[in-house]
């Protein structure tokens, strides 16, 4: 039997479980992804998680004592210090005492991070922004949010808040945002904006392709519209024209706050690196003042589903050790 | 004689220079103000500069041998590293190699930094932020610009631009700003837009005080608005409500950016602590995402003048050692 030890990561999401093993190497030997739904419990999300790490240390004939700690990604707000998940509107969860649930049926340390700080550290030391130390990664997604790494690390702030820059206001008299306030960078530039958008268009008749949602616009997605603007439809063009603007903005700010040596943006309509991010790069050059916009570029997210695993790994083999 | 060290401190501004002491305890010995001229060449300000350090020394009858080392604010953007002033719009500066020039004169280590980063790290070790290490300074004066204090010490980003908040954009078809963009943080809520909308409603023939100052528009400042607005002025009541609840907007982007323990406000209308600042705290809650309104204080700088002495002392008596 070997000595050396394994560490495990795992990603929570709002809808899958993914999870793997790391050797003392660094090298992802084994990973997993299973689809959860919405509304999952706590216990019922932990005790799956336990069950894949299990299969996957018995996959490589790997005893449970060759386990040394794990690294968890969780959609936050969460509590890192004391390991509760206070309220993850994307899991459902209140009050979470996750790392105690978890460490009832895995006997080792357990750290557990926000998902976007454990992407954004993931793509610092494994991605896009590799060997970088001080970087922003921003996810535009159904929500906007942001993981700050400075000195080599995650920067939280005073009160583990920092970095919520969807919710800078780029457009104070904006429509209305999830937060309650008007005009966000999430409200006007996320996933939901461009689908918002969209419904709007078709429900007013507009010449699109996306009229075909007509009859059940809950299906649009933002995924749709950029595909449609990629093809050429003028409406989801137009759409995104102006939502890549906004985003250009957003991120503009980001950048004359931290000046990092590189924005690296994840999420579904940004990662592919098409014609949203393009449109985004533009209105970022137009919106930052010289010559920060020619000093800091804007990279797509390199390690695609799995920036939070690496994350998840840095938590517990440098920061937390 | 005393063998105990001193240490210079300089605060150069567009029209004064501010020069003082400190010995081994922390302690500001003496001090001394003299006026400039904007235009005033580096040549000149800095052997005047020279002079009073000299005359200060002359004072407490040190020798020369007792200055060990000289910290310097000085209005950027410069090169901290390299010494120069790259760019001073204030002083009217370009390509300054202020440290080489300086020790031509006074052969001592010297430091320098730009001036809002001196004075967030004053304010951060002796003013209103005192024994804070996670402190953003926000001085809203002609123009808005920021210090970002992490771990204690100046957070610059990767290229020195760290907090150039005043040029984050919130009101994306906002009006004009001196950096060639639109709806800026300081477009909307700095000294000079309270000015510019002030001479517009005198212009407009609003009934309101200003109006003296229709003759000669070019003397209507912030100050005289904010006056104006203490004494119940309707007219100069409406620019405070509007621009102050565009500062809450800026100043809510900033604590979404980097959550700091405190805000500290700086600059001629906000220092006073009157109803500018309630109008900017009032729309900085309204704008924030709970509970970061209720967590992060804002307070105006507690030193006033002398912040940025205390920023320049604390260069050389510690990052610099």
């Amino acid at each position: 039997m070997s000595t050396s030890k394994l560490i495990g990561v795992v990603d929570i999401g709002g809808t899958k479980i993914l999870a793997g093993l790391i050797d003392q190497s660094g090298e992802l030997l084994s990973s997993r992804r299973i689809s959860t739904l919405a509304g999952y419990g706590a216990e019922d999300v932990i005790a799956r998680t336990v069950t894949i790490m299990r299969e996957l240390l018995h996959e490589i004939d790997a005893p449970e004592e060759m386990l040394e700690a794990v690294g968890c990604s969780i959609p936050g707000p969460l509590d890192c210090n004391s390991g509760v998940v206070y309220f993850s509107p994307n899991l459902g969860w209140r009050n979470v005492p996750f790392v105690e649930m978890m460490q009832r049926l895995l006997n080792v340390p357990i750290a557990i991070d926000d998902d976007a700080h454990c992407a954004a550290l993931g793509e610092a030391r494994k991605g896009a922004a590799r060997g970088m130390d001080c970087v922003v990664y921003v996810t535009i997604s159904t929500g906007i949010g942001a993981g700050i790494i400075i000195g080599g690390d995650i920067y939280r702030g005073a009160h583990g808040f920092a970095g919520e820059v969807g919710h800078i206001t780029i457009e104070a008299a904006g429509p209305p945002c999830s937060c309650g306030n008007f005009g966000c960078f999430e409200a006007l530039a996320s996933g939901s904006a461009i689908a918002t958008r969209a419904k709007q268009a078709v429900m007013h008749g507009d010449d699109t392709v996306l009229s075909k949602f007509h009859d059940d616009l809950s299906k649009l997605t933002a995924e749709h519209v950029v595909n449609a603007a990629e093809a050429g439809d003028a409406v989801a063009l137009r759409i995104i024209e102006s939502v890549g603007a906004y985003a250009g903005i957003g991120l503009a700010a980001v950048a004359s706050a931290f000046d990092p040596q590189m924005i690296v943006v994840g999420g579904g309509v940004m990662s592919s690196g098409g014609i949203m991010l393009q449109r985004a790069r533009k209105g970022f050059l137009e919106r930052t003042i010289p010559p920060l916009g020619f000093l800091i570029p804007i990279v797509p997210a390199a390690l695609g589903e799995k920036s939070g695993l690496w994350g998840a790994a840095a938590l517990v083999s440098s920061t937390r050790r």
